[in-house]
């Protein structure tokens, strides 16, 4: 059976805060293993990645086969219906207008010293997508990273994506060709992110690797981090729902088992001020998971780390979910909209009980990328942003110099940093000689 | 004597290449010992703390004393110079304007088939700023951190400095108490980022991370990251300048100087066009050496990675200057604006010979936290965007539903997701119903 906690009683605090800080994911200590991998790879390159592939994915390939080539890709791609096609055609026509939106602009301006001052954002050159292989890998997430790096302008596009014995995806294979994805290779695991990251003889590096994985494939981020850029360590998925029990139980009993659905380590938590409305729903739960196709991993999720949380209002609601920072939150309530504006930390909003969280997943629009295990509170989803990056730019006048350079010959003497400081003086007493 | 590199010359691709790839910096294994700081911090909180900072900084301080009382601020900053004062004052003004212009908008847009899609962006609730002791303990790097984090809105500002012998920087703490900044703690090292992170029973944790630091602060923040958000793990400075030898010498050769005397570990590059000119800044750079105050540090920084490279034309210092990925350029060209234009990969360009780079470093309004090592190939320097996250926003209508919910039950099914095509299924089911 599921937890039911409510505010109102006693043991609230303690039992949120055991709820808030369940250890969900086992992190296995992979480090080890992980550092020899990429040792490896960066000295053997191809030779290492053939090696690894055939041990890990029980197949028998050649340097020559790590790349798939594009007449694989067009075999595998004709598997795929028509109307799946057609779907993902506007899952990506979607995800592409949204995101184009988030193109950052550049700016310039000029100070009254006349010093000119701004920024200019500048596309990554080259990026590498990790695709997980096997039952996570999904057509969408190849999408959900591969579209906003080609609205950012970024110019080469490499996709890992590992392949158990010998088995391709063609949805996901489909969703590469229709992102305009460049070059796809069949490797996975830590050895796949040390190839994008140190390059090998036949895999060019790249500036900035995304893309979900298991704990190999994290650890190995967060090695080849400030070699190359990463986007995030993603945890288990999470969904908070706040309802206010004017949503049909089963609407919302579904919406709980979407996330559940996922993985054992999924959360999917229940905030209602209608003590009754929240019994309805564990019992819709209940009787969903008796023929759901996922229920072994969507019990183990529900059990282990759900929960009904009745409150006795929507201000609780508010505070409740932004202790939690979900990485989804469903707003069931009368007056969503209102509501949405007081949420502080969240990584996607769904308004209103026609807003099931899986649009987001797939079609409506924004990234389903989203910051874990309370990371919204300091990390957003992926975007544009991630495949961007600043150059400031000053430029002084001889006036402007004169206005604020000595403060800075100031600054630098206060530091213990002469040439700093002498560095602006040069230039200074020119202006002065010229007087 | 500096190397010199021609890119005439059939060694220049080797030598090039080698100047890329100098390890500058040794990075000690510090990482087992950083766990076992971290993880003593969770386990023993404060007296971890004391223990730690007592051994390290050579003091003997108990748990009341980890925060620096006002008081104790007060009577630091009294010392300071009112030039000092009114210097430091003068940078956080323009810091501040530079940086509200970078303060991210919201959208929020209705789409043809009635959804609304969009995104808000909120501040980090707390955000810890580290900042170094001793020698490389900088008033303006305060700013740098502090500004925009208080720019972009965040509540709560902390900082952790220590205080090597019991001594207090007095411009460090004027710059916090100008920045705004809440808290100030005398604790560095691992056990400063490990009290931010996780906090102690002094220290309330934070969600955000930054700030420059040794080994071990750059191995603490590589494995608090996840928990809490971080900047960047920052390498040693570079500068780069292109010249087309219109500027003094003598001024090339004090800004290439003012990077030098950092630390042995920075790197400075003339790339020319005009090889007499080339010849002039070195020699300039040899007689200003001697009289230096910092001349043993940027003696061995120039001549362990310090370069002079001849190219035949700008064409190819544009070329070079992305491969290098400088964290500051300086053009110090004719046309140095249209130049600039041409460059990809920079933390932050310098324009024209009237802008010496230190005119960044303190007071021309742009952030000095910038990416080194080649990281501006991915990577930009802090601002507003590292204080604040973005929440997607998404709300559907039956109309909109109708539209675009076939499309994510089909992908649904497609990723045998069961439960997010149900999700769907059940409101288009509704739907259908009220027809």
């Amino acid at each position: 059976m599921v937890e039911f906690l409510s505010t109102s009683r006693d043991d609230f605090e303690a039992r949120f805060t055991a709820l808030l800080s369940a250890k969900r994911e086992e992190s296995p200590d992979v480090d080890t293993a992980v550092a020899g991998i990429i040792a490896d790879v960066r000295a053997r390159g191809d030779a290492a990645l053939v090696d690894l592939t055939n041990r890990f994915d029980r197949v028998s390939i050649c340097a020559s086969d790590l790349r798939v080539t594009e007449a694989e890709i067009d075999a595998e791609i004709a598997k795929v219906t028509a109307q799946d096609r057609a779907a993902l055609e506007l899952a990506a026509d979607r995800i592409g207008a949204y995101h184009a939106r988030q193109l950052p602009e550049d700016a310039n301006w000029q100070e009254a010293t006349g010093a000119r001052l701004g920024w200019r954002w500048t596309p990554v050159g080259a990026a590498g997508l990790y695709v997980p292989g096997g039952l996570a890998s999904y057509p969408s997430s190849v999408l959900m990273n591969a579209v906003p790096a080609k609205v950012a302008g970024v110019e080469r596009l490499a996709v890992t994506v590992p392949m158990p014995d010998g088995i391709a995806n063609p949805l996901v294979l489909l969703a590469c060709r229709i992102a305009g994805v460049d070059e796809v290779y069949r490797i996975g695991g830590a050895q796949a992110i040390a190839a994008l990251a140190y390059g090998t003889q036949t895999i060019a590096p790249v500036d900035k690797v995304t893309g979900p994985g298991n704990a190999f494939v994290a650890a190995a981020k967060r090695r080849v981090f400030g070699r190359v850029g990463i986007d995030m360590i993603a945890g288990p998925s999470e969904i908070l729902v706040i309802s206010d029990g004017t949503a049909d139980p089963e609407w919302i009993a579904i919406d709980l088992l979407s996330q559940a659905e996922h993985d054992e380590s999924a959360q999917s938590l229940l905030v209602t001020t209608d003590p009754a409305h929240g019994q309805a729903v564990a019992e819709a739960v209940e009787r969903r998971l008796q023929t759901l196709s996922r229920r072994a991993i969507a019990t183990a999720s529900w059990r282990d780390f759900g929960a009904v949380i009745t409150v006795r209002d929507l201000d609780e609601a508010v505070a409740l979910s932004d202790r939690i920072a979900p990485e989804h939150l469903e707003l069931c309530v009368d007056g969503a909209e209102a509501l949405a504006e007081r949420i502080r930390h969240a990584g996607a909003i769904f308004i209103g009980a026609w807003t099931p969280e899986a649009i987001g997943d797939y079609i409506g629009g924004p990234n389903h990328v989203l910051p874990t295990a309370r990371s919204a509170r300091f990390s957003s989803g992926l975007s544009v942003l991630d495949f961007v990056k600043r150059t400031t730019l000053a430029q002084m006048t001889p006036e402007a110099l004169r206005a604020i350079g000595p403060a800075a010959e100031t600054l630098a003497i206060a530091e213990s940093l002469e040439a700093h400081g002498l560095s602006v003086r040069a230039r200074l007493d020119r202006l002065n000689e010229g007087e």
